[in-house]
């Protein structure tokens, strides 16, 4: 336990061949807060897909997670010790940190939470009304563009930003279809999401149930997933659809990338955009606020896995490559049970 | 010859397991009109990548053309009878036809040339001002959103289309990249369109020269090919760039249409967006009377290819697949011998 606040525990990357992602629980004395730092306790890590692009290549706002660096995750937490003006002691904050005890900012990846209301949970802005609810409304509803009656797929549509983006299509006065892998998932989609139709992809089936539910073709398909799913799709889209590429976790685990309908984009007139959220920073605040007012109001809702424990976080990772959440995988640290806000929600 | 205006000549399709693209000529007497319909006699056929696409599919605007149909192309003629209000004899139109000496069309597909100057050689409408320049013009300016210092990548650059993307995109201060085959064209590429580099693929480097011209990457790419092409600059695509699917011509003749880079739509946050002229006539004259100004200024020029008479049509669109054409394919028929403003060119 980390009772020290001068020592903290932290996961470094230590892929090796047979393993694969794998990595090194180490300990540390924290140094002394330069002018400008902030020193942050962690409470709750988010698991994200975009880990796993960050371990495989990164991107100008994230560079490659190499071996020995400690692992990047965004987190919520509170500001132990501050010597930058923007953050004081006690304040709660999420951004991007570390699976580590304590993280030092330079207060760049990091925002203050005091304008999350008491009733919300303090892992809704990693999910539902932050990074994956952001997500899911940049995907369809900026980029998918999607309308009334509109035909909507939606892939890994049982996790955190899928199943966002499936109840925004839905809200909206779309027909969706959700894909997802497993029985207890596509039962959560009809029964807890009210989504049109839920294909299970792990039925062999997905064209064929593709095609009954979709006679008239897709006008809008976001995608978490990429590789063999996004290939079936793209196969039934409809003449000027619209296709979110959010992420790609079926290419994280090693599946080809190879795509076989990619002349379907011209022959369909299509519009196939990938993005990331850090491109529309300047717009999380005003679309954090409109999903939080959704989530309220039970216009939106959402499932959290949450495991507990520092050491718990590579495998609540790897849940996500297995599909084995449902909704938002969270991991919860041993300090968070000396926070009396973290309990004061209606999980 | 087709000297008697009630006897026409014509191309039907005809494949063969041998032969593939094969057609079969074949001589009909001309129908009476019925009310609504005019009879043109056919004086240019424009040879366009797309006729590829409706032999091997079609398309909402354009059927599959099925063994036994008359082909369907661009064509520029003379109406000599006509039993519709919005046609009389005389008169110059452009629009779709069919390898024939005289077609019949109840006018839905098919517009008054009135609008041309006298300056401007008939086959512009086809080519440089008209299909060939407004597709040029809808890919490189309103999906490629071309900038001041872009890095612009065009295929098939030597071709009627890509010419002119490469230099409505060269005008607007881009840095441009043509792709051809062979060093005739991309001699032009460089003496006649004055782009920034040209790349020879038949030299077997593609990826190497993209690398050499493009260190900060691509930001937009006119796409006329499809396939390998696709696929090694979409390896070399900068983040946030465009790429404007306009054809296939790669894939007609059999290649592989499997991409192996597609997840650099998502990791480098690409929009690629396919598209062909028939979702945008709205917008044809606009675009065409500001393409025919640049031509008549200089900033705008072409190469025209002219076959010779009906049989050699099915050779001039095969010329396309093999990429011998340099500038626009067209095939002149005999009965343009007659018709005085045909010559009252500069070509």
């Amino acid at each position: 336990m980390a009772t020290d606040p001068w020592l903290s525990r932290e996961l470094a990357y230590a892929p090796s061949p047979e393993q694969g992602y794998a990595f090194e629980l180490r300990t540390r004395a924290v140094p002394a807060l330069k002018a400008g730092e902030v020193l942050v306790r962690n409470l709750m890590f988010s698991c994200d897909p975009t880990q796993f692009a960050w371990l495989n290549g990164g991107n100008s706002y994230a560079p490659r997670i190499r071996a020995g660096d400690v692992m990047r995750a965004w987190a919520a937490g509170r500001v132990v010790a501050s010597r930058h003006p923007d953050f004081e002691p006690g304040q709660r904050v999420w951004g991007t940190c570390g699976w580590q005890d304590y993280s030092i900012s330079d207060g760049s990846g990091i925002l203050p939470l005091a304008h999350i209301p008491d009733d919300i949970p303090l892992s809704y802005p990693l999910g539902l009304t932050g990074i994956s609810g952001v997500t899911a409304h940049l995907g369809m509803i900026e980029i998918g563009r999607v309308a009334v009656g509109d035909t909507v797929v939606v892939s890994s549509a049982a996790g955190a930003t899928g199943s966002v983006a499936a109840q925004l299509a839905r809200n909206r006065g779309a027909r969706v279809i959700g894909i997802a892998g497993g029985a207890d998932k596509c039962r959560w989609l009809l029964d807890g999401l009210q989504l049109t139709a839920a294909i299970d992809y792990k039925s062999g089936e997905l064209e064929q149930r593709l095609a009954e539910h979709c006679p008239n073709g897709i006008d809008v398909y976001f995608d978490n997933v990429g590789g063999p799913t996004l290939d079936a799709v793209l196969g039934r889209m409809a003449d000027h659809g619209r296709i979110a590429l959010c992420g790609a976790t079926s290419l994280y685990g090693g599946s080809s990338a190879s795509l076989q309908h990619g002349l379907m984009i011209l022959a369909r007139r299509l519009t196939v955009r990938g993005f990331v959220i850090m491109d529309h920073r300047d717009r999380f605040a005003a679309i954090s606020a409109e999903l939080t007012a959704a989530a309220r109001s039970g216009q939106l809702t959402t499932r959290e896995d949450i495991a507990q424990g520092l050491e718990a976080a590579p495998s609540a990772l790897l849940r996500l490559l297995e599909g084995k959440n449902i909704g938002k995988q969270l991991v919860q640290l041993e300090a968070a049970a000396s926070e009396p806000m973290l309990c004061a929600t209606k999980r």
